[in-house]
């Protein structure tokens, strides 16, 4: 049987997150992580991260996508400055909506969502990074505005 | 008449940014934004964006390059949180070296004195972006054992 019938979608809505939607986000994340070229999933470090944004305001807000006690989906706005913009600015990472959510254009609430926030708090700027191989992520990201940078991504793992 | 003559760079060091380094920093971001297709030099926001830095030690840590009364280089190390590291990273911005300072390893320095800060401080990661066209630094980063992500960068600029 389904978990989540269409039926129980229909009030689905964004929050943020709270405490008790951390293990639900932590599920989401693995199953993001596993996609990923970079990353790979392991629960305590997610949870670890998550809670890091949870308890420090200044540093970023989770958002949950919701539809009655389920979590079916996720957003992390990372908050930053712009030495460009000379504003804070948004790093959206984590995004992601669980398999029997999708179709549904609940990705597109969810980022949309973010993007309201973001603006209504003064932020000036979102940036995002989506694996090349991820066709669908890059063609909606386009659908809701975002265009590609011309910079590549460098990363340094310290010991 | 070189206004910077090597004998005067040779006690040249790294040390955290102050606020009467703000100016020279502007400067150098201006360099850095023409060089960058993504960004233009708007002076006003860059002094905003450095001082919303300085004044926010959890945002990030300024860096610059100190040859006596000379900023010859800069970096911005900007703090946010990884989910998949479950840990502080860092964003690692605005590395210039200006041009009478280049070609001494300078920036070699800058940027493996960030590095260090960040390990000591238990950050686990940094991450950079450079233009795709920037070869030299493409290079430069990679000796200094930054490797190249899958990840493309998507940006959206709010109204």
């Amino acid at each position: 049987m389904n978990p989540t019938p269409i039926e129980n979608t229909q009030d689905a809505r964004v929050e943020f997150a709270r405490a008790s939607d951390l293990d639900a986000m932590a599920e989401l994340l693995a199953e993001l992580f596993a996609l990923e070229g970079d990353f790979h999933p392991e629960r305590e470090k997610q949870l670890a991260g998550l809670r890091l944004v949870l308890e420090n305001p200044d540093a970023g807000q989770l958002f949950v996508l919701r539809a009655g006690n389920r979590v079916g989906g996720m957003a992390n706005a990372l908050i930053t400055v712009s030495t460009a913009e000379g504003k804070k600015v948004v790093l959206l990472e984590d995004v992601i909506v669980a398999k029997d959510f999708r179709r549904r254009r609940f990705g597109r609430l969810l980022v949309e969502t973010v993007c309201e926030w973001a603006g209504a708090r003064g932020f000036s700027r979102l940036t995002l990074l989506a694996d090349k191989t991820n066709e669908s992520a890059l063609v909606f990201y386009q659908s809701l505005g975002f265009t590609h940078s011309t910079m590549r991504v460098l990363r340094k793992k310290l010991a």
